[in-house]
């Protein structure tokens, strides 16, 4: 892995941990404040402390974890200090396990290469997830690191993705996510570049495997949002898997008792077993 | 002030500001770490610490600062503590300042609750900017607070800003970022949403204007980017000003010796000159 040995995570690598791990699931760390256990909420780092035990209950069932970087924003400098602990804590039990912060950024150039800063060199993360709006000057600095993945909102989850996302541009020739696809696809390859693809629209899915067939589909919305992991995989698998399924709450907040570790634990299971079959299905292991 | 005394910070009190202190001028501190001077730069808050010396000698000159969140991201917790205390001193110096978060957020809808509360509640700025790709439910949260406002990225003053916010859209009537200033408009009104629009291509103020003409545009890109202050005020101006001007480095990196806070002084003094007579010219104060 990048930050271990200076062997890139590629798209080779990531297929290579969906093997090992029988699984493609992605564990969002959404670990809003009050939501969380009494008890933690209580001790010194509660959202360091939360994510403890969401980690070693289901790190030997995820290839992922993303931090979505409002909820620990939301507790200021403490939270995003754990936010920060929570990456080299995820590190420590796990090396091979990609780390996405939940970012959403993009700006001008100067600046993006300040987030690229702040995610890459400061807090050490794999990919962050980038938006489209201000195009590729506000991208090229988060590609230009080799080793380092960029994911680019495409189609999200939200009801309202429909207002721009789906506007046709061109003389309707094709839709705004689609362009976003199009164009962007020529900044980097299948290795350095993922794609938000939401759930709550998995007939989308097969549009967008139309224009990139071989890059991996970061995918939202299964679980709480809605959305069918049969119905997305159908869709969305490719040779290398090409799949990151993501759930937050209803792993993550699936128990709000002092078990949460555990049920976060069988609900991870729960999934990676039907993943583990999804791949079988598709002779992908 | 709405952190003050409950009146909210609505259009009006923004224009009365503007007379007040016969500036429109909105200083950017992006305060990068590499570009302070290095005695500074060996202090425990060096961010801190410069944008102390800023504040106190542009205050006079400014209506608003501006935050960029990735040069504080770049240094981790540290400087996200420091820009809280950025925030926190500019209050102390002077209530009245507007105090922008240039954070370019946006994400689903309780995920943007919390964006709202870690840039409203918690570090208690006064303006957001936001990326409007995901539509009207990743922004509703940050409109929900009435004496707040919100910031929508419209044109960039970045050269890619051309790749998709220039995209003809439905049927070709209408460019992408013009879609995005006739929907959101109906989000909010002139009182709770300003647009971003970049000064490197000041004629498309002047389109910007027709469709938007009474509310506040906050515009990049003078100085540094390039950009004619006078140009942007022909195109832009309205019967409250309407338009707050940015500048970042031409300001808080004109000089790069121990005497910056005097130069930057110097500069906003120049560019505040140039609004008062802009501003006689065009019969508001």
């Amino acid at each position: 892995m990048s930050w271990f040995n200076n062997i890139s995570m590629n798209s080779y690598h990531l297929f290579n941990q969906i093997r090992i791990k029988k699984s493609f699931l992605c564990v969002g760390l959404d670990t809003e404040f009050e939501k969380i256990p009494e008890s933690i909420r209580s001790v010194e780092q509660p959202q360091l402390e939360f994510n403890r035990g969401i980690i070693h209950a289901t790190h030997s069932q995820v290839i992922a974890y993303k931090l979505n970087t409002a909820f620990y924003e939301a507790r200021g400098a403490d939270g995003w200090k754990e936010m920060e602990q929570t990456v080299a804590l995820i590190r420590s039990v796990d090396p091979d396990i990609m780390v996405i912060a939940d970012a959403k950024r993009g700006d001008i150039g100067n600046t993006s290469e300040m987030y690229a800063r702040a995610f890459f060199d400061r807090m050490n993360v794999d990919a962050v997830t980038v938006s489209p709006y201000m195009g590729y000057d506000s991208i090229s600095a988060f590609l230009k690191r080799n080793d380092r993945w960029v994911i680019i909102l495409a189609v999200t989850s939200n009801k309202s993705a429909e207002d721009f996302q789906f506007l046709k541009v061109n003389d309707g020739e094709e839709t705004l996510y689609e362009k976003v696809l199009l164009t962007s696809k020529k900044w980097g390859t299948a290795d350095n570049i993922i794609y938000v693809a939401g759930a709550t629209r998995s007939e989308q899915i097969l549009q967008i495997r139309k224009h990139i067939p071989d890059h991996f589909l970061l995918v939202p919305g299964i679980g709480a949002q809605g959305g069918s992991l049969e119905e997305v995989a159908g869709y969305g698998i490719n040779s290398r898997c090409g799949l990151i399924i993501n759930s937050s709450r209803a792993i993550i907040f699936a128990d709000h008792s002092q078990n949460f570790a555990r049920t976060a634990h069988e609900k991870a299971v729960e999934i990676q077993q039907q993943m583990e079959s999804i791949l079988k299905n598709h002779k992908l292991i």
